[in-house]
């Protein structure tokens, strides 16, 4: 127990005490999930059985159809153990022929991270980059395709999760389409809020994860690709585990995951797609975050907070804002008191300018985050920092 | 609702209406775990955060502190997204120079799974076939370590959960020692039960799994290893997302997981090695598995079952049966008829002979082990085999 000096009242910190509620989280993911969907993580399944078999193709046929795919137009869907970025990666573990290229599309840490996924595994590849403020653009794609024959595979991210950037991913996939090229998309943060269509953009492979607009908790990622060109690409694979041809004909087999699953995590995202299916599908889900995004800019706005990007780049998934110029002000000790109010921020991520970040996604509601703007006020007031901030 | 013939009582089944209790997994894992275990997962946590962060430094202590060694002594374990298998792909992926080239010792699934790894990563190999129902014999690999001069790794499995067989890796080790070759065992289904000496055994790399006698859910692996000899791989890592080394340095940096951890799965298990400590740590969970296992074996004995290894090679991890003659008996009927009664038990996976396994890990209690030996028993009958069955 700490006494608060300016306070009449001591502080009890939430850490020596159990708080009767989680902390909400305000971050990209592991999100705040209903008890629901934690609540059907209370049962031991055989990884085997066919019991869990059922649940497994279930929610594969839940998830083409979340997409608008078809799985007799050829669509599928792999699960694959792991965060979100060993998905990413086994697409190109598994699908860059060994004198494949890729062009990868970079604004921000996530599309830095496919560089180094390539660096890692000797695949060839070439970086277009653009300002971490800049989505990309279609037309420069065009010249890089026009210029460079060798570039076989192109991967952008969606909702470039650094800043919140949401990249043009149907024009650029138009432009893959008109080259050729196979079109790879990492849409960790937008898959289940923000409308995709995989025809429009020519996407050829997609990779979301359990952990985000889905609502469900962490523990694998599924990749959306078509069977015929997955099955092209037989004796690619560099790695057994991110192998996702061997996973894929592993849940042909027998309905099963090839090595062991995280048998816990997918009965909470069987519970939380059923969630997903009854707040209105990805536009029902989209609108909440939408709600809630817009009551975030307007309050921290009246706080003197500007948001590192502007205008239509934003997308409703998080935001950057820029860290107040008041010297008083110190990111570890915003956090932590913010923290001890049971809300959780999230840290900067860019390279150039100092942020921190605040996520919309998540089982919060608009009234939770006008509850977060009133701790950040509130906690300003106590660092001393004048407020409205300066920025 | 069915209605069986024979009986006077109509039969309903469990999956039709939820039932009160999980069935007992009798498995390799994911196995039946506590309440409390799985309650553990009742919460959200930011995976960025300071809290989650002591969590796993917590864990990793513990960890260190249950395979007896020592972080001031060099010894460290890195936590890995994944099931055991990307574990084990990780050590390889990692730690093999570019012209090394790995010694496999196999006799089951998981040693040819070790194969497998090898092929996708393209790193020369090895494999020492043994049969399946024979450990390997130090001597052997002596004598191919002295014809064949490239070998620089050495890799086995502790425990062959595809019959419950344990290789001698104490005699293995100390030849590995003599040759100065990296030793890499692969405990994913003995480590927590079965006492593992890393000195005596002379262990480089020492590779387990969350879900297996520790008792937590699937989710994550975690591989023991020298700190200086994990450094000195700098530059080998041929996937980012199975970089080891890359992965201890996060932990390093700032206490995180490089990339999302599956954060209730992490929880569980922080809660999974309390209830490890509580039952006497591994020579009291050992003792209650050789129980189980006991109880096990004199029961399908005396129904005519004949384990398929004999003597002093079985584990008292997992046992494989063979499968009896009696043309009435069928595995798929067996084991639906089991289910349907709560005991989930686990098919063959042998080569040359028909099997069926029951593990006897997991929270589960002789009292549980005589249940499934009754329910066996009523189930032959239901099938109209002959009891005791002919082998």
């Amino acid at each position: 127990m700490k006494v608060n000096a300016e306070a009449e009242h001591p502080i009890v910190e939430r850490a020596q005490v159990p708080a009767a509620r989680d902390k909400l989280l305000f971050t990209p993911g592991p999100l705040t999930t209903s008890l629901s969907v934690k609540q059907a993580m209370l049962h031991d399944t055989g990884s085997w059985d066919f019991e869990f078999s059922a649940v497994v193709a279930r929610i594969r046929a839940s998830l083409l159809s979340l997409a608008g795919l078809n799985h007799a137009e050829g669509w599928d869907v792999v699960l694959l153990q792991g965060s979100g970025t060993f998905g990413v990666e086994a697409v190109f573990q598994t699908c860059v022929p060994p004198d494949g290229k890729v062009a990868v599309l970079a604004n921000g840490a996530y599309g830095e991270r496919m560089t180094q996924m390539l660096q890692h595994t000797r695949i060839e590849h070439v970086v277009v980059r653009s300002a971490e403020d800049t989505p990309h653009d279609p037309a420069k794609l065009d010249d890089l395709l026009a210029r460079d024959k060798a570039v076989t595979h192109i991967a952008a991210v969606h909702c470039e999760t650094t800043t919140g950037l949401l990249n043009p991913i149907n024009a650029l996939g138009q432009v893959a389409r008109k080259h050729r090229k196979v079109w790879v998309v990492d849409a960790m943060s937008s898959f289940g809020a923000i409308p995709i269509d995989f025809h429009t953009g020519a996407i050829d492979y997609l990779i979301s994860s359990a952990n985000k607009c889905v609502e469900g908790v962490p523990g694998f990622s599924f990749v959306f690709c078509k069977r015929q060109a997955l099955a092209s690409c037989e004796g690619y694979a560099r790695s057994l585990s991110l192998d996702l041809l061997g996973q894929l004909r592993g849940f042909e087999k027998n309905g099963q995951f090839r090595y062991t699953p995280p048998t816990h995590a997918i009965l909470a995202f069987d519970q939380a797609v059923r969630e997903l299916d009854l707040e209105g599908g990805v536009p029902g889900r989209g609108s909440r975050y939408q709600g809630n995004h817009q009551v975030l800019l307007a309050g921290m706005r009246k706080l003197g907070f500007r948001p590192y990007l502007n205008g239509a780049a934003q997308s409703c998934i998080i935001t950057a804002f820029h860290t107040p110029a008041d010297p008083r002000f110190a990111f570890d000790t915003f956090y932590r008191e913010l923290s001890a109010r049971g809300f959780i921020i999230y840290p900067g991520k860019l390279t150039q300018v100092e942020t921190f970040r605040i996520g919309s996604i998540g089982r919060v509601f608009p009234s939770d985050i006008e509850q977060l703007v009133w701790a950040v006020q509130v906690v300003l007031e106590k660092m001393g920092c004048a407020v409205p901030v300066r920025q």
